[in-house]
Formats: structure tokens, sequence, C-alpha cells
């Protein structure tokens, strides 16, 4: 059985909560099926919901520590202007340094309105692209720290196309 | 009962220490009112108040340690130059350690002089319904880690009307 | 009976170490004379001198694991440059680092020479200002933690005048 | 015996960490070879590919902690935005971090897309070579802190020609 | 016996490692000489070479955790580029982290290239002077927290002529 940590905030405008836990849900549920054809009991789910990205760290770390979780997907909205790209800065600084206090990996999964402003409905779309391809890959890292190598070098994208790899 | 604490600074040009506590009371007294009209006995808090926001850090680590507040709430004032924000920045890595340190939350709540340069009226404004709708924020907090999820991709802003959803 | 920690550079040019010293004096002895009469034995001053700034953090650490103060000023003047601006960012994060390893206060004092570049006598003059102020905020800080909040809110500010509260 | 750990990345565009295992095994070969003619049991490697290079810190810190590594490359491919950049910047900071919490070497190994923006086949070159040069650091670490020192000062670098020492 | 780590980088087009040694020895030698005519025995060196400053950090740790140093010298040449600024800055942080963990200090000593561009007979000067001043600097912090306190706020310079005390 599988403990997944989904934390995310009031600050966004997509639920991003939810958009992971349904995408966990579907990869669990296709992972098992093919197996033995029944996903239940195979994941647990803990949701954790903060103000804002920065609140972030802490919520992970109590994700851990007081609610077991085996890894942890961080989903911030980061607005448009300096001061919030600052903010994912020191958000991310801690993300990193919480990894390294409990050893487990959390998967840092931050839009930023930058990426592209004025366009709502394309905000939306890249958002839960990179939601859902991080949930999956958090799944995918505890099944073995070699499970993605097969992709390694492949110029993988979460919110975009893939880039591909150079030949 | 819950014990919140307070940390505020002098440099500050408004008394947000003063509208936290007074934000704090209120939302006890509603709550706590709909249920058993009183109140009393169901709020401590705890002051701490230093010169300026980068002394937020530590004085909010001692209001967990040495006051054993169950949350804190960490209000600055930064300065219009850019020498004001390399501090709150400082600061903010500093108050998200102490989060991961002792796995409770700090509100991170930091009013900025550049949101309203020479609008004085509008800079109170901001900052009082920050700390406000933040106070809040952090007694929810405490009722526990999905009390906040029903708001989540909400766009939620404090000192700003909220941004909305995207549908 | 408190003991201060001055830790101060070569770096400088002005002897904030000796300015800190003397307002601490001052302060100790204004208070308990008011009192008592007299301030012999009130305070005790532990005081360290390290090359540069960035040598200030572990300076501070020092003053505290292996001379046992009970709370530090950290005197820094940051040079003209680009450089220098960095490095007191990275002073700054180490001794907020410090403070939290810690749980005690360090003040931490910087001049910025891009204050008032080109113009000595203003240096100075804004240097021993900042130094004074927090030398007494220090020891204020010793005395309780509530002990500034009359003062909270009222844009207090060291080496200019204060920016007062916005009424 | 010495083993390596390799983390590398599936957002790389460059199979990074299979030239690491390779140039790790030709470096082995080479060195065991000269003294007795077989290089078998002398290298051990552990693999940990990672979405991200914000992933490899915490990856690092595994392949110390769980499998044992007595030092590790951890291998980035930095893309061509300024978000890029702060995120380099943030895997940086906590690959230090790491090596300080476990006294290893972790060789930071970036490829920086602006070093050859628009240059596809410039970019795998510099990536690659700078790869080869730093798993052969890696293992030359593991001889003694010494074994580079006769190179201290030769303005080595890897992606590029060595700068050379200034007569 | 003071024992002095040296912690330089293949990086660097100077051989700092050993320009720090010369004057260490030097230092020591005139110094026991003015008392006793003989400095054998008074000086111990640990020598650490890796490929470049962002390896000094955890270069230094181990040269306080497994060799005993009192000291460190951390030898840095930085770049010309932006990228090389930026790792100068994560490599400080990591230093500062450092002294701050083991409660020894590291002599932050980085040339950067960006002081005297294109002149490369004016880098290597500066940066012989300021290895040679800071290695002083080094050994004289081991002599006590106040030997360097007549110095203080002298504006003392390494690499440059001291700016001198504002009168």
């Amino acid at each position: 059985m599988v403990k997944i940590g989904i934390a995310d905030t009031c600050f966004a405008r997509v639920n991003m909560g939810e958009v992971a836990a349904v995408a966990a849900k579907e990869y669990v549920s296709s992972s098992s099926g093919s197996e033995s054809g029944s996903a239940d009991g195979a994941l647990e789910i803990e949701r954790y919901t903060v103000p804002g990205f920065k609140d972030l760290p802490v919520a992970c770390k109590k994700l851990f520590s007081e609610y077991g979780c085996d890894i942890v997907v961080a989903l911030g909205w980061v607005g448009g202007e300096d001061i919030d790209e600052t903010c994912a800065h020191e958000a991310n600084i801690g993300l990193i340094q919480c990894e390294l206090m409990v050893d487990r990996h959390i998967l840092k999964v931050f839009f930023h309105v930058k990426e592209a402003k004025d366009d709502l409905d394309r905000q939306k779309e890249i958002c839960i692209d990179r939601v859902r391809k991080h949930t999956v890959n958090a799944l995918k890292l505890l099944e073995g720290k070699e499970v993605l190598s097969f992709s390694a070098g492949q110029g993988k994208r979460q919110g975009y196309d893939d880039a591909g790899s150079i030949e």
C-alpha cells in the first residue's frame, strides 16, 4: 500500500489538489488493474490545504512526520508579480530542505502565471497537465530508483510537450 | 484551548499586532458563540514585539519553544527600497526554516510598501485586510489539515479581493 | 546581570564595536541609575572582532556557545559594490540561521555605503545612530518579549528619523 | 572497492547518467589495468533517475543513506529560461546542504542551455565533456584529498578547454 | 600547536593553496621567531584540493571533522560570467552554514575575475594579496577573539589598499 500526500493552496486558481487526487487514483487503478483487476487498498491519500504556497514546506513536513506519507506532491500557483516569483523561490528552498530532513521526495509542482499571461484557459491547461504528470512521477518514484531510468535524458516536460533527446 | 503567537515589529507603520489580536478574538468569539455562546478560555495570545522583520524568525522560534504556541502569525512591514525587499527575502527563508524545525505553521504576513507607493491610506487598508484574513487562516489551520480544502483553488487573496477560480 | 556580545569587523570604516560598547554602558547606567543609583555589575560585554562581515555568523555562534552571551549585536559595514550587497545577503542568512540554532536574538546592524555614497560624514552619522539605537533595542529585548510592544507599529527607524505610524 | 552514485533526470536531453556510468567504468578499468590488469569488483554503480534537477538533492541524500555510496555525481540539464536558472540555484543550494549533512562529496554537474543556445550539437558536446571529466574528478577525490593538488590553480575546465594557470 | 586547513581548487588560475601555505609558514616563523627563535612544530597544514569552488564547503567540513583542523582558509577563483557569481553565492552560503555546524571559522577567500577583467597580471596580484592577508587573519583569529580588535573599524581590505577609518 502506498500513501501519497497532496499539499495544495487556496491561493491557486485551479483545484490542483483535486486534479492530483484523481490522477493518483487513475494511475493506481490502471497499474493494478493490469495485474489483478482491482486497486482497492492500493492507495491512500492525505490532503493538506494551506493558504499560500509559502505554507507548503511545513505542510509537507507534517504529512511525513504526522501522517506517515511515503511521498508528497506540493502544488503551487505562482502569481504574475516579481514578489510572487521571489516567494516561489523561498518555498522551493524550503521544500528541498524538507526533503533532506526526512529523506523522502516532494514533487515540487509549481505553475507560474507568467507562463501564459492573460490567457486563463492556457493557464489552466498547463497547470493541470503538470499536476497530472508529476503525480504519476511521484507514484513511479516509489516503485524504485531506476523505474524512471528508461526515460532518462528524454527531455521530458510537464505542462508542455516533451523536448525529446538530442540525437 | 488554542494558543496563538503574534510576532510584530516597531518598524511597521501600522500596529499589526493589535490588529491580529482583535481579529483572533473576534474569530474565536464568533466560532464558539455559534456553538456554546461563550469564548472564555478558548483563546490565549502571546505577543512578541521586535525591532524589525528580520528579527521575526527567532521570535517565532521562541514563541514555540519557550511559550508553547500552537501557531504564530509573523507580521512584517517591508519598506519601499530594494534593500527592504532583500531583507524580507532573508526573513522569509528564516521563517520557513523555523517552521521545518518545529513542525508548526507560521503565517508569513508581510505588507510591502511598493504595493501602494505614496498612498498611505491604501497601505494601511491592504495591511489590515491581510493581517485579519491571515489571522483567521491561522486559527482555521489549527482545526485540521482539510478545513481549508473547501477553498482550495479558489484564488483566495489577502489584502485584495479574491482572484477566484478559473472555470 | 546581562551579558551582551559585540561582534564587529576590521572591514568597517567606523569603530562600530566601540560605539556599541559605549551605548550599552550608557543605557544600563541610566536604567539602573534611575532605580538604585549604580550600574556596577549589571552589564558584561564580550567583544569579538573578525576580518569582514561574512565572518560574523560564526563569531556570534561562538559568543553564545563559548562565551555565554544572552544576546549579540552583529555590526557590519557593507561596501558600495554589488558584490558587497551579495555578501551582506549571505551574512544575514547565516545570522538568522544562527539565531534559530541557539534560540537567542542577534541584532543585525548593517550600514550600507550606498545609503550615502560619496558623503563620508553622513556615512559615519547613519552608522553610529544605527549602532546606538540597536544596542539599546538588544538590551530592551532581554527585558521581556512585550517591552517593545508600546512602540509596535510606530515606524521606528535606526540611522534615520522615525517614519511614524499611519493615522 | 568504490561505490559511486549517479543521479540523473528525465528532463535532460542527453542521457547523462549513461555517459557517467561509461566514464566511471573506463577510468577504473584504465587505473586498475595499469596495476593489476583487471577492474573486476573495483567499482559499483548505483543509478537514481528523477524527473527534474530539483529532485536531485534528496536523491543524492538517499544514495548515501540508503545505498551506501561513497560519492555521487548529480547530473542536471538546465533549460534556457530564467526560471530554469532559478531552479538550478535552488538545486545547488540543496546539493551543498546535503554534502554538509553527510560529509561526502557530490559533484554538481549542470549543463546550462544558455551556454550554447540554438546549437544542439554543441549543447550535447559540452554536456558530455563535463559529465565525463567530473565523473573522473569524483573517482579521484575518493583516492585522497591531495590527489588533485598537482592540478591546483591550473585553470581546469569541464565542458571547455582548460583556461590554464596565469604565469 | 596550530592546525590550519587549506582548501583550494583546480578551477583557479593561480595556485592559491601554495600561496596560503607559504604565507602561513612565514607568519608562524616570524611570530615564534620573535619569541623563541624557532617555529618548529608550531604549525601543521592540511591541504585539500577540489575541482571547483562549489566543492569547497564539504571539503572544509571534512578538514574539521576528519582532519581536526582548528581553522580553514577556503580559496576560490570566480570566473567572469554571471553563472560564476551565482555559484560563488551558493558556495558562500554553504561555507557559512559549515561554520555554524562546527563552531569554527572558515576564511572565505574568493577572487572574482570581474575585479580586473582582461588584466591577468592584476588578477594574479589581487588574488595573491588577498590570500596572503586572509591566511594571516586566520592565524590571528586563533590567538583570541579580541586580537583583531585593535584594527576594528580601520577599513582593512584584502586585495586592495586599506580604505582606512573615517575620522
